[in-house]
């Protein structure tokens, strides 16, 4: 106890009283999106500056403490979950540095929420791709460190792929200065995609430099209902071929996710009757526009029996009304307990064997469970929710370990963008390369000797 | 010397006698594309699979011995370079173990020459983007290991980002398989990129799964002087625009590097009288021809006086012809020493104020020096050699360091593309941030503890 007061002596002397939080002032970050992860850290500190996160981990090590980072507390895998740790908010970092329009640079700090980076894009009629649900709360060092995945990696790629350069606070406080711009830069080994998607574990983020890119002036967006996956596949390269790859999000929506979305959002109204299979499509044109294209592509697939349904936007409101539809996943999904969530990817013709292959594994082991599908289908990015009907740890590790085995088997991967945390340590250990394994702790054992950032997670103990 | 005899016996009885090269058979690795770096190695052994790269590499452990990979033998870094390594040549690992059109997946041994990639995808429709002079030699593990650059970057991002798995053989002879197909991963470290582009120093790649894209239908191509390099910029943006992204090269050819393309190559013919800034332009579509787009713009640019004199090329031989006219680069600069060649990344806008400031510090340093320049300027990327008039290494010394001080001062790297190896060590402990460099150092350790993988490359000893 009395190391403890003396680390949060130390860290108000650094960084004031109103910054070192304690007590009930924790409890906005006691608890995740999901609900399943508690925080229960001995304090949450509040630095302003890189050279205040810098010190504030230097206490930490002087007094053994272990470190969280926490962002925006969007994460859905128990990435800041502790007890007793000191957690590091970067919630008053929210600068954006630098902004250069022609260089198409943002310069930001780890704090600064993704819609704000959109809002200050948008004015130079730039974007940045990355976007997801939870845009309005998730900020850099949060979907920097779990490489954040979202709707528009089939047309912008990774979040990896946009991130020019990086600024990271290391275990021992010393700060690591990658933030350059460039376009290309093969000085030694890439430790920029090393700490992007490390979820914390080899040190903090605390400052980033962000692609932007040249804001599309044309969409072309629609619903449409499909025959079966094959046929949402076959229309995805159609679209690509067609417009030279300007497909920005192409989001499998079936019918489970469709009934979970007339109940629980009756306002979003659909636009035709639901049916097994459909897909949200949206085009981003810079010199022209898309809609003639998405009408005989989609008037083409119509005709061969492909698509069954179909509605394209006629104006922003439809386009962000179906945009809505597809973005309040997280709320509809998380609405009742128990469940299996699951962020699998798989080779992108494996999604369809996958759903059956599961189906098959669920009817054996929960015949009454539910699920949810909604997929990033142009990534073959599933995310799957099974509600099981009993609530028992050796059930749904059983409903767990059966899909786990089918995403293996197809060649997939256990976590395609939400990462690891302490949600999937089990898995981790079941299906990860034991090699990659021993690779990943060797990594973390030299960079975080005392293993003090963000401990137990990511990687399982051997 | 007992040991040597001892380790090549090993290596034999696994290999076969013909795949144990020493004395006059190892000639051909001896010497690099540069003339500057040599290899004297103790052998070269040549495994045919995964399988015996590993039993190489636990020879090689076995007997203390170091190992250095070699692929097509096409590094300009000296990255190959040893005396008494055993040498691992990939050379006879040469299957495309799968390629899978609707994928666009490719599964290649670390031994496939780059071109046959090219073919096997053309074959099918697709490409694999990368590419540069040296395609006809260059092979998967070593154009992997230096992240290789090249000339359609500006479109299709750098070669990280064209490549979905890996397998590596680690310095214990443990085979790391990364052999995903996956668009999203986000199960633990970023392995795969730490390996990519790390010469290596970490393990031997040995294969590779890569991605595939659609084969343009369309080029448009075109050769156009430019009033100076902001106007360079300014006809990028506005062919970007117009194509939504399509210029795949942005090639800057200036006086200097047309000069030494008249002396060497008149074969290859020029389409205008040789003037200061020159660009060299590629744009591919997937749905609509491109011509009218390049004619717009061109004209548009001739109006404002940004561009002075243009040629578009009127079928695939003129489009062969000014490719080539790019392509001869290497050929072209290492015809004579002594010589200090550079590869610098700059931020886009940073381009033409390097120049003229590399320019003054040569005035100064050596008035008679002669320069070469050849950039990628849709990537920011300057191929400068500079021809010094006297061979003495504090002189050449003096103007590497010149050149790195207005690199560094404008937030640039000093290396784009071609990697390290041995001959920016020097360059690497003056400019990279120590702390970056500690942490490579680090990862090194980690994972090599015995210092026998490509030892004495990338990273500067302390």
């Amino acid at each position: 106890m009395t190391d403890h007061r003396a680390a949060l002596n130390d860290l108000r002397a650094l960084l004031g009283d109103a910054h070192v939080l304690t007590g009930e002032a924790t409890a906005r970050f006691a608890k995740d999106w999901t609900g399943k992860w508690r925080a229960d850290p001995l304090a949450v500190a509040r630095p302003a500056s890189t050279d205040q996160v810098s010190q504030t981990v230097r206490i930490a090590a002087r007094h053994g403490l272990a470190v969280v980072p926490v962002g925006g507390n969007t994460g859905l895998v128990g990435g800041t979950a502790n007890t007793g740790a000191l957690m590091i908010s970067l919630e008053r970092m929210t600068a954006i540095r630098d902004l250069r329009p022609d260089a198409g640079v943002a310069v930001v700090e780890a704090g600064v929420v993704l819609s704000d980076i959109h809002d200050a894009a948008d004015a130079h009629d730039l974007i940045f791709p990355l976007t997801f649900g939870a845009r309005g709360s998730a900020r850099v060092g949060g979907f920097l460190s779990t490489n954040a995945g979202g709707s528009n990696v089939v047309r912008y790629g990774s979040t990896r792929g946009l991130v020019l350069g990086l600024e990271v606070v290391l275990a021992d406080g010393r700060v690591l200065d990658l933030m350059s711009e460039l376009r290309k830069d093969n000085s030694g080994l890439d430790l920029r995609d090393l700490f992007i998607g490390a979820e914390g574990v080899l040190g903090i983020i605390t400052g980033a430099v962000l692609r932007l890119l040249p804001k599309p002036r044309h969409h072309a967006t629609a619903l449409a209902a499909v025959r079966d996956l094959p046929s949402a596949l076959t229309l995805l390269r159609r679209l690509q071929a067609a417009s030279d790859g300007a497909v920005e999000a192409f989001e499998y929506m079936p019918r489970s996710y469709m009934t979970a979305l007339a109940t629980h959002r009756p306002d979003l109204r659909q636009p035709f009757a639901i049916q097994d299979h459909a897909v949200m499509i949206d085009m981003g044109g810079l010199s022209r526009p898309l809609g003639d294209v998405m009408e005989e592509v989609l008037a083409e697939a119509v005709e061969t029996g492909e698509v069954l349904d179909a509605m394209i936007t006629q104006n922003e409101a439809q386009r962000r009304h179906i945009w809505d539809m597809r973005e309040v996943a997280a709320e509809i999904t998380f609405t009742r307990l128990p469940i299996v969530d699951n962020d699998v990817a798989l080779p992108l013709d494996g999604v369809a064997d996958f759903i059956e292959r599961m189906h098959a594994g669920l009817a054996r082991i929960d015949p009454q469970a539910d699920d949810l599908i909604v997929a990033h289908l142009g990534d073959g990015n599933v995310h799957l929710t099974v509600y099981p009907t009993r609530d028992d740890a050796a059930h749904l590790d059983a409903i767990r370990e059966m899909i786990e085995g089918v995403v293996v088997d197809l060649g997939g991967s256990i976590s395609a963008e939400h990462g690891i945390g302490l949600s999937k340590l089990a898995t981790m250990t079941r299906r990860k390369d034991p090699v990659a394994l021993d690779v990943m702790r060797a990594i973390k054992a030299a960079l975080d000797p005392d293993n003090r950032m963000n401990p137990g997670k990511v990687m399982p103990d051997p």
